[in-house]
C-alpha cells in the first residue's frame, strides 16, 4: 500500500493536494520542512514550532554524524527524543554538506572521504553507511547518499556525478533496513535536462517511496531552477511524493507547486529571520529600516502568529537595535508562520481548484 | 490605604509573606523579579516569562532612555506594550548603570553629567528628570535616583553618597507626578552600618511606597551583604515592601527573606542560563562538563518547566556545544522557573510557619 494519497488535484496546473503517511503521523503536501540542522530550528523551542504548524522538520545527518554523533543520539533514545519532536522527520544524507562544507574531499565510486569541518577528522561515508547511520538516526524520512557538484559543472563531471548518484541509491535501498522509514531517492543533473531526465528514469525504476530534486538553488539562479524542476518533475511517478530540495523563496515555492512539487525545505524563514527580514504577503520588510522607529504596526496585520499578535514593528527594530536574542527569536517565528500560513493556504486552494488562477494574480 | 498587606508572619524569624498591589495587578511576595534589562528578558518571551511564574519584570531606565528613548516608547504606547508584558514592571532610577556603565561621569549635588556607553553622547540627569523620565515610561514601581558607589570606597565618599541620595529622595518624591505608579526610595551606605541606618532614618521620614536597599552585592562579599542587610531591614517600617536590589544567589535569597526582605532581582537566572549553568534543589549543574554527554536525565528531575519536561540534559549540552541558541533559550528558561518555584515554596512555607525550620536544613 502507499504511503502518499493524492486527495486534490488542480484543474490548471501539475498541482496537486496530498497527504504523506509516516511512522509518526502525516504530513499534509504542499508542505515546507523548516530546518533544524543539527537536532535544533535556530532559536525556535519545539513547540514554537509546532504552533507555526509545522507538520514535520529536517535534520543534517552531517551534522549530527559530527556532533553529537550517531552512537549517543541512539544512546538517548533516538533524534526525536534529542529533538523533544514527536512529528515526522526527515534526515537528509549528508552529500550536499560533505560537498559544501567539507575540505579535503576525496570522491570514488565506492564513496567519499571527507574532513570534518569541525575538527578535522577524517570520516568516510559511503552509501552503505549513509543509509545504516540514517536507520539508527531513526527519522521518518531517510535520503539516498548523492553527489552533489558546485553551479556551474562542466558536462563530464555532471555525468559522472549522475552516475554515482544512480549507482549509490541502488546501494542505498539494498542497505535499507528500517521499514518504519520511507527512503528518498534523489535526483542530479544540474541543470542539464538531459541528464536530470536520464537520473529520475534509473531511480524511478528501482522504486523508492519518494524522489527529490537535488543539486538546485546552488547558483544557477530561479527561472533556471524552476526550467529544471519544470522538465524533472513529469518524469517521476504521479503517485510518488515529489520534493524539491533546498527551495526556496514564497514565489518559487508557489511556480513550484504548479510544477507538481509536494515538499520542500528552506532555511530562508529562520536565516533571514535572525537578520531582520521579514516575510509578508505584500513583500519583505526590512525591520532595521528607520521607518519602522515609530511603527506600531505588527509585520504583518492580521497575521495570527505570536510575534504579530504582541510585538511592534517598532518593539522588533528595537530588539535588533540593541542586539536582543528576542529580535531573532520573533522573526523567525513569524517567518516560519508565515511559510506554513502559505502552505495551508495553497492546500486550501487546490481543493478548492482556485489554485492556478490564485498563483496568477499573486506577486509574492 | 496601604498598597502592601502582610499577609503571614514566620515565627521564627522576620520572613513575611504578603502581596503588593500594582496598577498592573498583584506581586506575591516575597517575589523574585527577572530583569529584562532593554525590555526584554534575554531570551525569553513574554508568554514563557509568564509561565515560569514571574508576577512581575525590571527594566533599566537608563539603556531605555539611550535606545529607544523615552519619547519613542511613549508614542508607542507605553512599556508594557513595547515589552508585550500586561502585569506590573518595575523601572529602576538609572543610577547604578550611570556609576557602573558610564565613562566621563561628572556629578554634584544637582545631578550627573554621563556619556552615553553606546554613542558617547553626553546626558544630564536629575532626581527630577529621573521621575519624570520614569513617570512617562509608565511602570507600576518607579525607583528614586541615587549615588552609587563603587566598593570599596572612603568614609567621605560614601557619606557624600549618601547625603545626596537622601536629597534627590526629596526631589524625586516631590516631582513623581503619576499616581498610578509607587515610588521606592533606595537606601544606600556601602557596608557602614551608621551610615544606612542614617539613610534609612532620613527616607522614612518622607513615606515612600516601599523601600529598597541598593548597592549591595557590588563586590563586598555575601557575609557583608547580609550583614548589612540584617543592621538595614529593620530600619525600615513593617507596613512597606522592602526590595534589595541585584540579589542574588538563592542561598542569599533565603537568608534575605529571614532578614525580611520583600523583592529581589538579579541576572543570575538568564545570565547563569546563557552559559549553561542551570540552578537546582542539589546545587548547580554546568552542563558543558562530558559527564552529560549521554545523560538523559532532565536538569532537574521533577520540574514542571518546559525545559525539564522536554530535554535531557545530553541535548542541552549537545546544543552549547554546536552553539544552537536553544541551549541558552531552554537553560535560562528553567532558571527562570527555579527561582520561581523557590519562591512560591517560600511563601507557602512562611503560610504554613514552616520557613525557619526548612532554611535551617536547606543548603542551596
Amino acid at each position: 500500500m502507499s504511503n502518499f494519497e493524492i486527495l486534490y488535484r488542480d484543474s490548471g496546473s501539475a498541482a496537486r493536494r496530498g497527504s504523506l503517511t509516516t511512522a509518526h503521523g502525516e504530513v499534509e503536501t504542499p508542505a515546507f520542512i523548516p530546518v533544524g540542522t543539527v537536532g535544533a530550528v535556530k532559536g525556535i523551542t519545539p513547540r514554537q514550532l509546532e504552533e507555526t504548524g509545522a507538520d514535520i522538520i529536517l535534520a543534517n545527518t552531517y551534522h549530527l554524524l559530527l556532533r553529537p554523533g550517531v552512537e549517543t543520539i541512539e544512546k538517548l533514545g533516538g533524534l526525536h527524543k534529542l529533538m523533544a519532536w514527536n512529528k515526522p522527520i526527515l534526515t537528509d544524507s549528508g552529500g550536499y554538506q560533505i560537498f559544501s562544507l567539507s575540505p579535503l574531499t576525496k570522491i570514488n565510486d565506492d564513496g567519499v572521504e571527507f574532513a570534518s569541518h569541525v575538527d578535522g577528522a577524517k570520516i568516510y561515508l559511503n552509501a552503505q553507511a549513509a543509509t545504516e547511520i540514517q536507520n539508527r538516526l531513526a527519522a521518518d524520512i531517510i535520503m539516498c547518499l548523492d553527489q552533489c557538484v558546485p553551479f556551474p559543472c562542466d558536462y563530464s563531471q555532471l555525468k559522472k556525478a549522475v552516475e554515482r548518484t544512480i549507482h549509490w541509491a541502488v546501494q542505498c535501498k539494498q542497505a535499507h533496513a528500517n521499514n518504519n522509514q520511507l527512503l528518498f531517492a534523489i535526483i542530479q543533473g544540474g541543470i542539464n535536462i538531459d541528464l536530470r531526465t536520464y537520473c529520475a528514469n534509473e531511480l524511478v525504476k528501482l522504486d523508492f517511496d519518494g524522489y527529490a530534486i537535488g543539486g538546485l538553488s546552488v547558483g544557477e539562479g530561479g527561472d533556471n531552477m524552476l526550467e529544471t524542476v519544470s522538465h524533472t518533475a513529469p518524469q517521476l511517478p504521479e503517485d510518488k511524493p515529489c520534493y524539491l530540495m533546498g527551495v526556496g523563496t514564497p514565489a518559487e515555492i508557489i511556480a513550484a507547486v504548479k510544477l507538481g512539487v509536494d515538499m520542500f525545505d528552506c532555511v530562508l524563514p529562520t536565516r533571514n529571520g535572525r537578520n531582520a527580514f521579514a516575510f509578508t504577503e505584500n513583500g519583505p520588510l526590512r525591520l532595521r529600516n528607520s521607518a519602522h522607529i515609530e511603527d506600531r504596526q505588527p509585520i504583518e496585520p492580521g497575521c495570527d502568529c505570536y510575534c504579530c499578535k504582541n510585538f511592534s514593528r517598532a518593539a522588533l527594530r528595537h530588539f535588533f537595535n540593541v542586539k536582543e536574542m528576542l529580535g531573532p527569536i520573533l522573526v523567525s517565528l513569524h517567518n516560519l508562520r508565515f511559510y506554513q500560513r502559505l502552505m495551508a493556504k495553497i492546500r486550501k486552494l487546490i481543493e478548492k481548484d482556485e489554485f492556478t488562477n490564485w498563483a496568477r494574480k499573486n506577486d509574492y
